[in-house]
Protein backbone atom coordinates (compact mmCIF):
# COMPACT_ATOMS: atom_id res chain seq x y z
CA UNK A 1 0.00 0.00 0.00
CA UNK A 2 1.34 3.65 -0.82
CA UNK A 3 -0.33 6.07 1.34
CA UNK A 4 1.12 9.27 1.31
CA UNK A 5 -0.85 11.60 3.05
CA UNK A 6 2.22 14.29 3.54
CA UNK A 7 1.78 17.92 3.50
CA UNK A 8 1.48 18.77 -0.14
CA UNK A 9 -0.04 21.65 -2.74
CA UNK A 10 -2.08 19.12 -4.50
CA UNK A 11 -3.14 15.92 -5.04
CA UNK A 12 -4.87 14.03 -7.70
CA UNK A 13 -5.54 10.75 -6.05
CA UNK A 14 -6.66 7.23 -7.59
CA UNK A 15 -8.06 4.75 -4.53
CA UNK A 16 -7.80 1.69 -6.51
CA UNK A 17 -10.48 -1.61 -4.91
CA UNK A 18 -12.99 1.50 -3.75
CA UNK A 19 -16.43 -0.05 -2.09
CA UNK A 20 -18.42 2.13 -0.28
CA UNK A 21 -19.17 2.14 3.32
CA UNK A 22 -21.13 -1.18 4.70
CA UNK A 23 -24.69 -0.47 3.16
CA UNK A 24 -25.49 -3.84 1.65
CA UNK A 25 -26.71 -5.19 4.56
CA UNK A 26 -28.95 -2.71 5.61
CA UNK A 27 -31.19 -2.19 2.32
CA UNK A 28 -32.68 1.24 4.62
CA UNK A 29 -29.46 2.95 5.01
CA UNK A 30 -28.75 5.55 2.35
CA UNK A 31 -26.11 5.67 0.22
CA UNK A 32 -23.75 8.72 0.14
CA UNK A 33 -21.56 9.03 -2.65
CA UNK A 34 -19.62 12.86 -2.72
CA UNK A 35 -20.35 15.19 -4.93
CA UNK A 36 -19.22 15.53 -8.28
CA UNK A 37 -19.66 11.57 -8.58
CA UNK A 38 -19.90 9.11 -11.38
CA UNK A 39 -19.11 6.58 -13.47
CA UNK A 40 -16.92 7.38 -15.70
CA UNK A 41 -16.43 3.30 -17.11
CA UNK A 42 -16.66 -0.20 -15.83
CA UNK A 43 -14.70 -0.07 -12.52
CA UNK A 44 -13.76 3.73 -13.07
CA UNK A 45 -15.17 5.83 -11.28
CA UNK A 46 -14.63 10.02 -10.21
CA UNK A 47 -15.48 13.05 -7.46
CA UNK A 48 -14.33 15.85 -5.41
CA UNK A 49 -12.46 15.58 -2.12
CA UNK A 50 -11.36 17.78 0.50
CA UNK A 51 -8.05 18.88 0.49
CA UNK A 52 -5.49 18.43 2.32
CA UNK A 53 -6.54 14.56 2.01
CA UNK A 54 -9.01 13.77 5.11
CA UNK A 55 -7.00 12.08 7.62
CA UNK A 56 -10.64 9.76 8.41
CA UNK A 57 -10.40 9.10 4.20
CA UNK A 58 -6.87 7.96 4.70
CA UNK A 59 -7.63 5.72 7.86
CA UNK A 60 -10.56 4.23 6.17
CA UNK A 61 -8.46 3.45 2.99
CA UNK A 62 -5.82 1.95 5.26
CA UNK A 63 -8.53 -0.25 7.56
CA UNK A 64 -9.88 -1.52 4.57
CA UNK A 65 -7.08 -2.42 2.31
CA UNK A 66 -7.88 -0.02 -0.41
CA UNK A 67 -4.35 1.22 -2.12
CA UNK A 68 -4.24 5.11 -3.01
CA UNK A 69 -2.07 6.48 -5.39
CA UNK A 70 -0.98 9.96 -5.26
CA UNK A 71 0.40 12.21 -7.88
CA UNK A 72 1.13 15.92 -6.93
CA UNK A 73 -0.55 18.03 -9.34
CA UNK A 74 -1.14 21.60 -8.28
CA UNK A 75 -4.74 22.86 -8.80
CA UNK A 76 -3.28 26.12 -9.55
CA UNK A 77 -5.54 28.80 -11.09
CA UNK A 78 -5.05 30.32 -14.83
CA UNK A 79 -2.56 31.72 -15.97
CA UNK A 80 -1.79 28.49 -15.73
CA UNK A 81 1.16 26.49 -15.43
CA UNK A 82 1.54 23.10 -17.40
CA UNK A 83 -0.19 20.48 -16.35
CA UNK A 84 2.88 17.97 -16.19
CA UNK A 85 2.34 15.54 -18.41
CA UNK A 86 4.53 12.23 -16.96
CA UNK A 87 2.03 12.72 -13.98
CA UNK A 88 -1.02 12.37 -15.96
CA UNK A 89 0.71 9.20 -17.94
CA UNK A 90 1.65 7.54 -14.69
CA UNK A 91 -2.14 8.07 -13.16
CA UNK A 92 -3.37 6.76 -16.73
CA UNK A 93 -1.26 3.57 -16.11
CA UNK A 94 -2.68 2.86 -12.49
CA UNK A 95 -6.34 3.56 -14.20
CA UNK A 96 -5.98 1.44 -17.21
CA UNK A 97 -4.63 -1.47 -15.49
CA UNK A 98 -7.77 -3.60 -14.24
CA UNK A 99 -6.13 -5.50 -11.46
CA UNK A 100 -6.61 -2.11 -9.76
CA UNK A 101 -10.35 -1.88 -10.71
CA UNK A 102 -12.93 -1.04 -9.00
CA UNK A 103 -10.89 2.47 -9.03
CA UNK A 104 -11.88 5.92 -7.62
CA UNK A 105 -10.15 9.30 -8.96
CA UNK A 106 -10.45 12.31 -7.28
CA UNK A 107 -9.01 15.71 -6.68
CA UNK A 108 -9.98 18.78 -4.52
CA UNK A 109 -12.83 19.73 -6.93
CA UNK A 110 -13.10 16.72 -9.08
CA UNK A 111 -13.10 19.20 -11.73
CA UNK A 112 -9.79 19.92 -13.15
CA UNK A 113 -7.67 17.57 -12.71
CA UNK A 114 -9.58 14.38 -12.15
CA UNK A 115 -11.37 16.11 -15.80
CA UNK A 116 -8.10 16.33 -17.57
CA UNK A 117 -7.41 12.46 -16.73
CA UNK A 118 -10.82 11.11 -17.84
CA UNK A 119 -10.14 13.31 -21.09
CA UNK A 120 -7.52 11.31 -21.83
CA UNK A 121 -9.10 8.23 -20.66
CA UNK A 122 -11.66 9.59 -23.44
CA UNK A 123 -9.08 10.00 -25.84
CA UNK A 124 -7.51 6.78 -25.66
CA UNK A 125 -11.28 4.95 -26.02
CA UNK A 126 -11.38 6.94 -29.62
CA UNK A 127 -13.90 9.43 -27.97
CA UNK A 128 -14.42 12.31 -30.65
CA UNK A 129 -13.10 15.83 -28.75
CA UNK A 130 -16.79 17.53 -28.83
CA UNK A 131 -18.26 14.72 -26.86
CA UNK A 132 -14.67 14.72 -24.76
CA UNK A 133 -15.27 18.53 -23.97
CA UNK A 134 -18.85 18.30 -23.48
CA UNK A 135 -18.39 16.04 -20.65
CA UNK A 136 -15.36 17.91 -18.94
CA UNK A 137 -17.33 20.52 -19.07
CA UNK A 138 -20.54 19.28 -17.16
CA UNK A 139 -18.28 18.76 -14.33
CA UNK A 140 -16.05 21.66 -14.46
CA UNK A 141 -19.53 24.11 -14.79
CA UNK A 142 -18.56 27.64 -14.81
CA UNK A 143 -15.31 26.79 -13.97
CA UNK A 144 -14.24 25.16 -17.17
CA UNK A 145 -10.74 25.84 -18.67
CA UNK A 146 -9.36 26.16 -21.83
CA UNK A 147 -6.15 25.33 -21.24
CA UNK A 148 -7.49 21.99 -19.97
CA UNK A 149 -9.82 21.25 -22.95
CA UNK A 150 -6.59 22.36 -25.16
CA UNK A 151 -4.42 19.66 -22.53
CA UNK A 152 -6.52 17.00 -23.37
CA UNK A 153 -6.81 17.69 -26.85
CA UNK A 154 -3.11 17.74 -27.38
CA UNK A 155 -2.08 14.57 -25.23
CA UNK A 156 0.09 12.31 -26.93
CA UNK A 157 -1.84 8.99 -26.38
CA UNK A 158 0.45 7.27 -29.70
CA UNK A 159 2.62 5.69 -26.79
CA UNK A 160 -0.76 4.11 -25.05
CA UNK A 161 -1.81 2.43 -28.30
CA UNK A 162 -0.56 -1.05 -27.34
CA UNK A 163 -3.49 -0.23 -24.41
CA UNK A 164 -6.53 0.39 -26.42
CA UNK A 165 -9.59 0.98 -24.19
CA UNK A 166 -12.81 0.06 -25.26
CA UNK A 167 -15.89 1.93 -24.13
CA UNK A 168 -17.74 -0.57 -22.23
CA UNK A 169 -20.73 -0.52 -24.20
CA UNK A 170 -18.71 -0.89 -27.57
CA UNK A 171 -18.97 -4.37 -29.37
CA UNK A 172 -16.86 -7.00 -27.22
CA UNK B 1 -39.74 -4.97 -31.42
CA UNK B 2 -42.06 -2.15 -30.12
CA UNK B 3 -41.43 0.55 -32.98
CA UNK B 4 -43.46 3.62 -32.42
CA UNK B 5 -42.47 6.49 -34.29
CA UNK B 6 -45.78 8.04 -34.88
CA UNK B 7 -45.62 11.47 -34.24
CA UNK B 8 -46.52 12.47 -30.72
CA UNK B 9 -45.64 15.88 -28.50
CA UNK B 10 -43.04 14.19 -26.13
CA UNK B 11 -41.17 10.67 -25.72
CA UNK B 12 -39.03 9.26 -23.22
CA UNK B 13 -37.19 6.54 -24.99
CA UNK B 14 -35.25 3.52 -23.84
CA UNK B 15 -33.20 1.56 -26.69
CA UNK B 16 -32.36 -2.06 -25.62
CA UNK B 17 -29.15 -3.65 -26.47
CA UNK B 18 -27.41 -0.39 -27.63
CA UNK B 19 -24.60 -0.74 -30.13
CA UNK B 20 -22.74 2.19 -31.33
CA UNK B 21 -21.56 2.30 -34.71
CA UNK B 22 -19.06 -0.24 -35.69
CA UNK B 23 -16.13 1.14 -34.67
CA UNK B 24 -14.75 -1.76 -32.65
CA UNK B 25 -13.05 -2.91 -35.99
CA UNK B 26 -11.52 0.07 -36.72
CA UNK B 27 -9.06 1.61 -33.40
CA UNK B 28 -8.66 4.91 -35.73
CA UNK B 29 -11.96 5.86 -35.92
CA UNK B 30 -13.82 8.16 -33.54
CA UNK B 31 -16.87 7.33 -31.82
CA UNK B 32 -19.18 10.13 -31.27
CA UNK B 33 -21.18 10.03 -28.21
CA UNK B 34 -24.33 11.85 -28.41
CA UNK B 35 -24.70 15.01 -26.53
CA UNK B 36 -25.34 14.79 -22.42
CA UNK B 37 -23.99 11.00 -22.96
CA UNK B 38 -22.89 9.46 -19.99
CA UNK B 39 -22.81 6.24 -17.86
CA UNK B 40 -25.62 5.59 -15.37
CA UNK B 41 -24.67 2.48 -13.95
CA UNK B 42 -23.28 -0.64 -15.43
CA UNK B 43 -25.11 -1.50 -18.83
CA UNK B 44 -27.47 1.53 -18.32
CA UNK B 45 -26.46 4.85 -20.32
CA UNK B 46 -28.12 7.98 -20.58
CA UNK B 47 -28.33 10.64 -23.11
CA UNK B 48 -30.08 13.77 -25.16
CA UNK B 49 -31.77 12.84 -28.64
CA UNK B 50 -33.65 15.05 -30.91
CA UNK B 51 -37.62 15.40 -31.03
CA UNK B 52 -39.35 13.51 -33.13
CA UNK B 53 -37.36 10.77 -32.85
CA UNK B 54 -35.17 10.76 -36.14
CA UNK B 55 -35.91 8.99 -38.88
CA UNK B 56 -32.64 7.38 -38.98
CA UNK B 57 -32.15 6.72 -35.68
CA UNK B 58 -35.48 4.74 -35.79
CA UNK B 59 -33.99 3.01 -39.32
CA UNK B 60 -30.59 2.23 -37.30
CA UNK B 61 -32.08 0.53 -34.12
CA UNK B 62 -34.98 -1.72 -36.74
CA UNK B 63 -31.64 -2.72 -39.19
CA UNK B 64 -29.82 -3.62 -35.71
CA UNK B 65 -33.08 -5.35 -34.37
CA UNK B 66 -32.59 -3.03 -30.71
CA UNK B 67 -35.53 -2.67 -29.36
CA UNK B 68 -37.06 0.79 -28.41
CA UNK B 69 -39.72 1.39 -25.86
CA UNK B 70 -41.11 4.99 -25.74
CA UNK B 71 -43.20 6.67 -23.02
CA UNK B 72 -45.17 9.79 -23.94
CA UNK B 73 -44.40 12.34 -21.49
CA UNK B 74 -44.65 15.45 -22.64
CA UNK B 75 -41.55 17.59 -21.57
CA UNK B 76 -43.26 20.39 -20.94
CA UNK B 77 -42.07 23.78 -19.04
CA UNK B 78 -43.46 24.85 -16.14
CA UNK B 79 -45.89 25.57 -14.70
CA UNK B 80 -46.18 22.05 -14.35
CA UNK B 81 -48.48 18.88 -15.25
CA UNK B 82 -47.34 15.90 -13.10
CA UNK B 83 -44.87 13.72 -14.33
CA UNK B 84 -47.06 10.66 -14.71
CA UNK B 85 -46.00 8.50 -12.02
CA UNK B 86 -47.17 5.08 -14.15
CA UNK B 87 -45.18 6.08 -17.42
CA UNK B 88 -41.73 6.46 -15.14
CA UNK B 89 -42.86 3.08 -13.48
CA UNK B 90 -43.47 1.34 -16.48
CA UNK B 91 -40.00 2.87 -17.90
CA UNK B 92 -38.01 1.52 -14.20
CA UNK B 93 -39.36 -2.14 -14.99
CA UNK B 94 -37.87 -1.96 -18.28
CA UNK B 95 -34.62 -0.06 -17.44
CA UNK B 96 -33.95 -2.92 -14.46
CA UNK B 97 -34.94 -5.98 -16.57
CA UNK B 98 -31.07 -7.01 -17.29
CA UNK B 99 -32.30 -9.12 -20.22
CA UNK B 100 -32.47 -5.43 -21.34
CA UNK B 101 -29.33 -4.22 -21.39
CA UNK B 102 -27.35 -2.45 -22.19
CA UNK B 103 -29.97 0.20 -22.52
CA UNK B 104 -29.70 3.83 -23.79
CA UNK B 105 -32.35 6.25 -22.07
CA UNK B 106 -32.76 9.70 -23.85
CA UNK B 107 -35.32 12.04 -24.16
CA UNK B 108 -35.15 15.54 -26.00
CA UNK B 109 -32.80 17.20 -23.58
CA UNK B 110 -31.45 14.35 -21.24
CA UNK B 111 -32.59 16.71 -18.78
CA UNK B 112 -35.61 16.73 -17.49
CA UNK B 113 -37.95 13.05 -18.31
CA UNK B 114 -34.31 11.15 -18.18
CA UNK B 115 -33.42 13.08 -15.39
CA UNK B 116 -36.10 12.29 -13.27
CA UNK B 117 -35.98 8.41 -14.13
CA UNK B 118 -32.20 8.04 -13.55
CA UNK B 119 -33.29 10.21 -10.10
CA UNK B 120 -35.99 7.47 -9.59
CA UNK B 121 -33.21 4.64 -9.96
CA UNK B 122 -30.92 6.32 -7.42
CA UNK B 123 -33.25 6.33 -4.93
CA UNK B 124 -33.88 2.47 -5.85
CA UNK B 125 -30.23 2.39 -4.84
CA UNK B 126 -30.71 4.44 -1.84
CA UNK B 127 -28.61 7.68 -2.55
CA UNK B 128 -29.31 10.15 -0.34
CA UNK B 129 -31.71 13.27 -1.48
CA UNK B 130 -28.57 15.47 -1.97
CA UNK B 131 -26.45 13.31 -4.23
CA UNK B 132 -29.21 12.46 -6.51
CA UNK B 133 -29.90 16.11 -6.78
CA UNK B 134 -26.35 16.84 -7.33
CA UNK B 135 -26.04 14.28 -10.63
CA UNK B 136 -29.96 15.87 -11.60
CA UNK B 137 -28.27 19.15 -11.92
CA UNK B 138 -24.98 18.71 -13.45
CA UNK B 139 -27.07 17.30 -16.60
CA UNK B 140 -29.84 20.05 -16.29
CA UNK B 141 -27.34 22.76 -15.65
CA UNK B 142 -29.52 26.30 -15.50
CA UNK B 143 -32.62 24.22 -16.75
CA UNK B 144 -33.07 22.32 -13.52
CA UNK B 145 -36.38 22.45 -11.76
CA UNK B 146 -37.63 22.31 -8.62
CA UNK B 147 -40.96 20.29 -9.75
CA UNK B 148 -38.30 17.62 -11.20
CA UNK B 149 -36.67 17.14 -7.67
CA UNK B 150 -39.88 17.02 -5.70
CA UNK B 151 -41.36 14.18 -8.23
CA UNK B 152 -37.91 12.38 -7.60
CA UNK B 153 -38.09 13.21 -3.46
CA UNK B 154 -42.02 11.84 -3.15
CA UNK B 155 -41.96 9.06 -5.46
CA UNK B 156 -42.92 6.45 -3.93
CA UNK B 157 -40.03 3.30 -4.37
CA UNK B 158 -42.25 0.44 -1.66
CA UNK B 159 -43.80 -1.55 -4.42
CA UNK B 160 -40.64 -1.73 -6.42
CA UNK B 161 -38.85 -2.98 -3.24
CA UNK B 162 -38.63 -6.39 -3.99
CA UNK B 163 -36.79 -5.52 -7.04
CA UNK B 164 -33.62 -3.85 -5.20
CA UNK B 165 -31.21 -2.52 -6.96
CA UNK B 166 -27.11 -2.09 -5.64
CA UNK B 167 -25.25 0.66 -7.18
CA UNK B 168 -22.55 -0.94 -9.37
CA UNK B 169 -19.23 0.15 -6.84
CA UNK B 170 -21.40 -1.85 -3.89
CA UNK B 171 -20.29 -5.00 -2.35
CA UNK B 172 -21.55 -8.19 -4.03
Amino acid sequence: MKLDNSNSNGQMSIAADVTPPNNSDDADEAFVPPLNFAMVDNGIFRCLCPEPYPETTAEFLKASGIRLYQFGIDGCKEPFVNIPNDKIREALKVVLDVRNHPVLIHCKRGKHRTGCLVGCIRRLQRWCLSSIFDEYQRFAGAKARVSDQRFIELFDISSLKHNPLSFSCSKK
